[in-house]
């Protein structure tokens, strides 16, 4: 028995790129050696990323997997335990830790819990593995887990029965609210229980709707945290073990963060990697003179600096002065680049070629709508021509009810606010506002009544509850799967209720139509939850 | 042993309403009673519609599956054999099928193979039964399978060898070109080999994506089909079983078809049925003057009669002359309601709104989306105002390498080529021609080169390889996932091997926002291709 380190490579791949993220590996792996790290841990699946979806069923994988492992293979004097995809002769691919040194592979080990719920398809994927793999260094036994095994208690039982005194768990395991906690609680107690140590390395960064938080965490046995890597970025996090204090040294650790701060955080680098990894020069939104583009104005700067983001304000008859004002207000303070472009010569010309079918007619959703569409058609020309992707500035409560307008404000490749509810955005804007001196959002912004301002004196309030209720509804449904029956039961209003589950179910043809964004919450639209869009469910209640 | 009959009950449910489906299958199992019949079978999870999706986690789905259950149980003197979902006391959901007689549950039969691979997420929901049930009706034995159990053969050959003479199939097995043929030869060969007869039941009717084509089978054991019902329709098909001749007897079938009118009447249930499903009163589509719109124009006049079909012709001054003509001559050949909406005021508002940040630079792919974009918005402002579904005229080989416009000739909320190459739109278009004595396309439609029309003398051709070149690489690329290194191997230009390749990764954003269509090929856009939006994978090789 000796000392030893241990070197966390808390990383964030290129999904699909084998050959750049085994070229990235072996650097850091050669760090960790360089900074006398005995073992390197990488995230699951690190050399293809996570999650590779269909490229999975890529024949050339099979290559293109080998020349990635002899890359890492490459290096010498410190032991690899890297997540690949391991297929063997019948075909069959595993989720799997190859165990690496100097230039040998000594040992697979195959995850054996593959979840196949939430926003995972692993059972689509994978076969599972049925056996532990034990590795012995420096008199110290190890154990390897991936992810999904870590949560089944049993596992962790099965290699301290077998004399594990640490436990490698690597992880690609996706933020949600609250997350980070619930992964430190569990390793925690996991490790007090059993009388181990474990080493949890996550992936960091964001892939599409997916967004990796990082806190790779190392427990002692009496469950105290030993270190814990850092929220939202890349670090390869060095630990030393003690052999005569059975136990790693005890670093100062990033703080602990609230929800709301913690929340904030992660989508900003989940708006910062969807551009950067898009390959986008900056993001355009529309600054409406509301909250939802103010905050996601205040995360696109923070994300990308001020120098990539451009604004501009699209007033119609409709508009109130003090919207023009708020909007330009805040690309002042923000010192982005901010433009105005009046839509009534569209919306005119709109109304010229419809005249024929429209006659004199009254006005309706369709003036709207034409309004909206004015706005996202001006948006996207103004992207095609300047190369900035289109941030859509829509949140979850009025994506949940179809309060939007497809090819619209709905328009753009990544909606950062798409799995925030209403009653979100409002603790987002506040916090924003409340850790700088000169807060980023006018005050005005996050008091006055929230209105699409398509029509004269239009508030939000006019078709929606309010939005304490109307999101406590949304979460019953949504989120707890409630039926209409126990929402009322619980006090709501009947009509109410009836209203917004009816336009929550009629609306997913929108969803299915608008842009991707990062997943905060248990049950996020999208790759989540995967509702049919002709669907008789409440119909025949 | 006596004689007896078995109606196949191939009905179209209702996704999620369990209330009504199970009141349409009491109606179906009396009048499969009073036709004599003493055994009615219905599909794979009939009660709730296949698939459900997400619908399955909701907690009500157990006393509503009771109530529909207790519907089903109102039946006298008949033997239902109908899908459902199954949860036991742990809360299990399995992929069931229920024998009822005379308001009793005989017996519950689980399905073994859970599919989770293409269109399918059964392992998200259900798990896999461990055993098969066997009943005796006339003195004849019963074995029940559940689709994919069919499709592996120890289950035909263990039902066998437990004594079954007739295995009762029940299906949700969804269209793609050639599958009809493919099921009638497996369960054709299964009966020869195993000496077993085959009734073989399938839903019928689109949902979304999904196709479901009918054409339920039965077999005896030499392998003849003594019985198909209809392509695309419901039906109540009857067949008599003589104990005597151990057969059942043999009937007249509706003709088999090529691939073609088959796919093509596909195509048109799926319109039919979107549209009803959804409720809308019909649809609109522009028409271009080109194959896309002309095709799709007819399989909407086919689904749902001219009287619900509105087309607009939305020129600007790239439309030929002779575009406009044939959009007219169509409209009229099919008796729709027809229109024209000159784009030119619309595009001028857009430029001129612009031009303080565009300036005097030179016209680009810009100008070009603004044109389809200014269209797709006028049809969506005809939509909102007149409740007509757009329909989306894309086919698959511009979806897949992003020759269309979001938001512009994109919009839509149902796309019935979206699944077809334009090798296959050619012939479909020139299929529906064949038919009539007067085409209902006008020729030159057909004939004259391909083009969007968004600049002057434009071709697909000058941007595109020509479309047979174009669908073979992408065939190869999608359907088979054959790498960029083996399709050039095969013959083909490297260079425009590397450009459409790399089109078809870099666009999966647009087709990630595009209206679903009915699934026609093994891999379709959309449920069944799941790729990252962010990808490397090609970058890396």
């Amino acid at each position: 028995m000796r000392n030893f380190k241990i070197a966390l490579a808390q990383y964030c791949p290129s999904i699909g790129n084998i050959a750049l993220n085994a070229k990235k590996m072996l650097e850091q792996a050669q760090q960790a050696q360089q900074q006398g790290a005995d073992i390197v841990v990488f995230p699951e699946l690190a050399l293809i990323g996570y999650p590779p979806e269909d490229l999975l069923l890529r024949p050339s994988l099979v290559k293109r997997t080998q020349q990635g492992l002899s890359t890492l293979q490459q290096i010498k004097d410190i032991i690899v335990v890297a997540g690949y995809v391991h297929i063997d002769e019948a075909g069959q691919r595993y989720n799997s830790a190859a165990l690496i040194k100097n230039g040998e592979v000594l040992g697979v080990y195959h995850k054996q819990n593959l979840p196949n719920y939430s926003v995972f398809d692993e059972k689509r994927y994978f076969t599972p593995g049925q056996q532990h793999l034990i590795f012995e260094h420096a008199g110290h036994k190890f154990g390897i887990l991936i992810c999904e095994d870590i949560w089944i208690e049993q596992n962790t039982q099965q290699l301290t029965q077998l004399g594990v005194e640490t436990i490698l768990v690597l992880n690609a395991s996706p933020y949600e609210a609250g997350k980070p906690q619930t992964r430190q609680n569990l390793v925690s107690k996991l490790s007090k229980t059993y009388n181990v140590r474990i080493v949890y390395v996550n992936q960091v960064g964001g892939q599409d709707d997916l967004i990796f938080d990082g806190a790779s965490t190392v427990t002692n046995i009496d469950g105290e945290i030993a270190a814990r890597a850092k929220l939202t970025d890349e670090q390869l996090l060095l630990i030393e073990y003690n052999a005569e204090a059975k136990a790693y040294l005890v670093q100062k650790k990033p703080p602990a963060l609230d929800t709301i701060p913690e929340i904030y955080q992660l989508l900003v680098m989940s708006v910062r990697d969807y551009v950067n990894h898009s390959g986008f020069s900056g993001v355009i939104l529309g600054l409406s003179g509301g909250i939802d583009s103010a905050l996601t104005l205040a995360i696109a700067v923070d994300a990308l600096g001020a120098n990539r983001v451009q604004a501009v304000m699209m007033p119609y008859t409709y508009t109130a002065q003090i919207s023009v004002e708020d909007a330009a207000a805040q690309a002042k303070r923000l010192g982005i680049t901010f433009g105005v472009a009046e839509i009534n010569p569209i919306v005119n010309g709109f109304m010229k070629t419809l005249y024929p079918f429209f006659g004199d007619g009254p006005a309706d959703a369709t003036e709207e709508n034409l309004q909206a569409r004015s706005r996202g058609t001006l948006l996207m020309a103004l992207s095609n021509k300047f190369g900035n992707l289109v941030l859509s500035t829509g949140n979850k409560s009025e994506l949940a009810v179809g309060y939007c307008t497809l090819y619209g404000d709905m328009v753009g490749g990544f909606a950062p606010l798409k799995d925030v509810y209403k009653t979100i955005v409002f603790e987002l804007a506040k916090y924003r506002n409340a850790i700088e001196k000169t807060p980023v959002i006018p005050e005005r912004v996050i008091t006055r009544p929230p209105s699409a301002e398509l029509r004269p004196d239009q508030k939000d309030q006019d078709s929606l509850p309010s939005y304490d209720i109307l999101d406590a509804i949304l979460y019953m449904y949504i989120e707890e799967d409630l039926s209409q029956d126990s929402i009322i039961e619980k006090g709501f209003d009947a009509e109410v209720v009836k209203k917004v589950i009816h336009l929550v179910d009629r609306n997913e043809y929108k969803r299915r139509q608008g842009a991707i964004g990062p997943r905060i919450s248990s049950r996020a639209f999208g790759r989540e939850r995967r509702y049919p869009i002709v669907n008789g469910w409440n119909a025949g209640a």
